[in-house]
């Protein structure tokens, strides 16, 4: 007989009764508070088309590198997975035999947060009463996959569920934000919003990079072979992301390096970058030098800038040969933000209208870096812990280890950051959680009084994410 | 109606009721016992003088960068708040305002360190039992105020009233130390030292190092434009700083870096650094090699060594050349020990009679240089967590991460490291809190038994730092 | 009068009831598993002889280089200490007068794991009843030492004792592995292993390194002055070794730096190295090549591979030449391991067959690298918390920060890797105390179903170190 699946009510709450208790108190405010999204990779087609989803394999496993490099790491190859390759020539195994794969692991990701998300998914969004094991593999599968075809498990109708008020896409400057038009005119009164992501057209390294300044060009009307045309260019896109909601911009660039050069070098590096393939050091002088190009921006137009550094893309090459970009190998390297972000910070790190929302990967640069200079310069503030982090243990970790320094108010809140569309009520779950907890425990110890605790829930929850995003 | 403000008398223990006990009940031992500061940044002639303090903005607020950065990081410009510039052409705010721009902005130190420091000086020093908000701000400010005016709040009385067995400033070596002679010579029995500094004459990227160095030939009547000489007035200044109570030297080096040159490579290098500017690498092997010389003179002298190195100071330029120095923008970088530290340990590290204390800005190397230098090394003591880790957290993780491999007794006790007079008692509660804390938990798990315990509570408070420093 | 010592059934189980009652449902279902020893660095001559062990002294403090360290960094030299030096000129302390040194500084040890585990072995080992201090050395002294004489402490009673399952040593490919001849010989069931650590002829900067090479030359009849017949001198001791029980290789380079380079600049480099002293890079390539030779040849013969990085070893020099290697002087430094593995891992690392053990002495490479590592590639498994971090805080700290990632099932249970023969059962049950107490920490938060974390404390004890070592 299987095990019933059960989402304690006082999941990830600290286990003493009287913190416990703080927690329960503080987390009965934000819990139905609606979700704020300013940062994600949903696809934003779903809410334009608005179709159904096909099957709980494609839906929940195919996307989520977060459930299938956890299998391949266990010697499950991808193609059993059924991820898709760039020539398939193997035959593609049925969503029901990678479901059962999928669950016949599933012990594998105790412990883990995505055990956490999917079971919150199974348990809340599909009503699923019983653990996910060998047994039930089918009686999952048919579960999801028939309920998904239901108008109530519709992406708009989730949307609204889920009480979300507003998502954020991401988006290339070369998309045409058709989804984001189709769903402005359609009516529907779901707030989905893009950001401005420019990485295939500002990283000299990022595939394709010189066509896609030549179709940058093309898009714009501007003279893409000067570099004065070039940003003309990329402030005429942004412009375009604002009309369909953007309030931010998203750098992914392997560090956080930036460059403050004369016109002149400027526009020596940018004919140097176009003239073809360069060396590593020249691609992040020209990275560099973009991110203050763009804080520029900023403070003519407004958008927020996060920084989302040190991934090492696709460190597997032979997964990266066959499978593409995105498949659970990039790897957080060593990060270091104090040295590589002063030439922005000493252009424009003191005016109070720019805003610099700043990530990591590397946890040793929350007490050492990033919470000392968020905790002085007025356009910096703090990202959540991110990705890897994104974590009980993650979370908990971030805040012990950037409160005492920057404070809470120099942090913006939470990011889901996610593909997996279900998951985002988990994941802020998660977040709520864990932030009750933390700040139980500070009233607790008697750091903090519980009224402040109570007002801080609500800002962590939604106002300082409203606030950093300008939403 | 305004808050009460209460200190708690369980504040920063442990919440499990039976190791809050342990905790009350070592930190029944040690709460009264005398204050022992042997490194920090008040100003001798406050006991010199032993004049009144002028109003709480100017004593409270305008000295302290951990206050004024927080405010400044979220937009609150550091002229509206009374720092003073180098060129002061804009009038200055009054004190009451900016004391209500701080008090009303009190919410921002939620969860921080300066917070607990501030709450405890308010009911502590002053009496006061309402919690600071915009409605309390001329009550506090009035207060305070009037209440500096008392005898009983001049420095020398507070001096007594906190209970301070021994404070040390700390003194450049071109400093007379008239102050600390106006002490000794008062008849007043309070036991203010100094503590040398020559950073100003042993980094050539000091402002005008070459300077000082013909400065410090003159006040000691060697001749340094030779390296012999210039060895010579230091060995003269220390000496004169013994008679004045100096125990001990302290490097803020950017690195921990060392050097063991040859007679002729010191010489060589010598000269160089006084003929004029030098490049970032020759400065930090003439700082590298200088460590080295004192580590020598410490042999002789007997002066303890504290190296806190690891901040790249002065980051925000602009605040730099409208304030100066000091100003919350010092931001600590990575920073290695192995390599830095082993020519110096080469040298003399076997010598028992050698007594350096290390202090690091960057956690990580906690668990993986300095407590494994501080267990094998009889020269080599760890200073406790620092500046931005002198807080709860900052200190559970320094005693977690050392404790294993170092043990207890290659540690040194508290430092407070302070401009902030009346914070020091608060200081050190916080820290004798946090080590009965710690010390409760390994009880309370058997790792340790209780009378153990509490011997270790009064070394840690008390006995270390005595014995660590010489006092 | 002295304390009694005592091992309280809870130590280190979390505090709260409800926490502490589930870990001790937990550990009593692997408390008395069989233990499982798959790298360390017993003698395997104890096991062949079978002769008593001597005294207190030279089994308990002479090679315990965690015990002698402490006491040096506290100024007492290892003269008095009797440990061994390369001329010994001055005459040796009597066991027993160094056995009262150590008494009466055992209070250094306080919360450190020698501390725990000293306390294990007096009292479960030798039925000791009273703490040890100045009081009690002779007791202790005379104690130990007579016990040692029985039968039933002789080395392989104790292995028995000890519920030893299996028990891997580690020799170099020149050990020609007579001991472990003998025990195959002998007919005693016990399963002591050896396992292949080919530093001395892989590593340009091992003390004896051209020599090692013509010595294994020698040993199998191989032309060694070739890259391809030292690699064949190579297989045929792996084959040789596997003889003898091994299932693992075992590297102790400085860094995880790995190369891939075509034949001819492998014969190149190969010559170049075996010209005679080569530059420190020169040396890192070589071994980084080797690394990955090493796992061609695991492919083969299917030994697992260990990799040990990190440690700057005989950091003082002085030290190294008087007393030689292993004295406590090793120091970790930061150690990167996703440049530097990826060579290798682009060549098999996505061939399911190898199998990598990747340790680390550097705690920042656990949440930010080693986790999202293991956590996709297939050969990847993590090693536990090791040497500086085998302790409880290390353990909790491995947990934490790896398991969100990497899962618990990408690592491999318990590595006692000590010299410490009768420390054994102590460090085990330490490791088993804590992962129950972490399982439990997750239950407690309903992070875990309890019957789940009742197989993976099995797990965690027991099956995951026989699959990941083939044992």
């Amino acid at each position: 007989m299987s095990k019933p699946l059960i989402l304690h009510p006082d999941r990830l709450f600290p286990v003493h009764a009287t913190t416990r208790a703080i927690a329960r108190r503080l987390y009965a405010e934000v819990a139905s508070l609606p979700i704020v999204s300013p940062h994600g990779h949903t696809d934003p087609s779903w809410f334009a088309h608005n179709h159904n989803f096909s099957n709980a394999t494609d839906l929940l496993i195919k996307p989520d590198h977060y459930v299938f490099r956890m299998l391949y790491s266990q010697g499950i190859s991808l193609e059993a997975l059924g991820i898709r390759q760039h020539k398939n020539s193997i035959p593609q195994p049925s969503p029901r035999d990678v479901w059962g794969i999928f669950a016949s692991n599933y012990a594998l990701f105790r412990g883990t947060p995505s055990r956490q998300w999917l079971d919150h998914v199974f348990a809340t969004v599909f009503d699923i009463d019983v653990a996910l094991d060998t047994d039930t593999a089918d009686y999952y599968f048919d579960t999801i996959t028939e309920k998904l075809q239901q108008d109530a498990f519709k992406p708009r109708a989730l949307f609204e569920r889920f009480n979300i008020e507003v998502l954020a896409t991401t988006e290339s400057p070369l998309d045409n934000l058709t989804h984001h038009e189709a769903i402005q005119n359609s009516g529907w009164h779901g707030r989905v919003i893009t950001a401005f992501r420019p990485d295939p057209v500002v990283d000299p390294e990022f595939e394709g990079f010189i066509d896609n300044v030549h179709a940058l060009g093309q898009l714009t009307g501007e003279n893409t072979s000067q570099f004065a045309g070039y940003l003309n260019a990329l402030r005429t896109r942004r412009d375009y992301f604002k009309q369909f909601g953007a309030t931010s911009s998203d750098h992914g660039h392997p560090s956080p390096f930036t460059a403050d050069l004369c016109a002149r070098e400027k526009e020596n590096l940018f004919q140097h970058v176009m003239r073809g393939p360069v060396d590593a050091p020249t691609a992040e002088l020209f990275r560099g030098q973009l991110l203050t190009e763009m804080a520029a921006m900023s403070l003519d137009d407004g958008l927020v800038m996060q920084i989302h550094p040190g991934s090492f893309r696709n460190h597997n090459q032979t997964i990266f040969e066959k499978f593409g970009r995105d498949k659970g190998a990039d790897i957080p390297i060593p990060t270091e933000y104090v040295r590589n972000l002063r030439p922005l910070l000493n252009k424009y790190g003191n005016d109070p209208r720019l805003s610099i929302i700043v990530f990591t990967l590397d946890e040793t640069s929350y007490s050492r870096e990033l919470a000392p200079l968020a905790g002085h310069y007025p356009c910096l503030k703090l990202g959540p812990a991110w990705w890897f982090h994104d974590s009980p243990e993650g979370m908990r970790r971030f805040r012990q280890q950037t409160t005492e320094t920057a404070g809470f108010y120099n942090t913006v809140g939470f990011n889901d950051d996610t593909r997996a569309f279900l998951s985002i009520p988990a994941r802020h779950d998660v977040a709520r959680r864990m932030d009750c907890g933390f700040l139980a425990e500070l009233v607790a110890d008697h750091r903090l009084d519980e009224d402040e605790a109570r007002e801080l829930a609500i800002d962590l929850t939604y106002s300082l994410v409203k606030n950093a995003y300008n939403l």
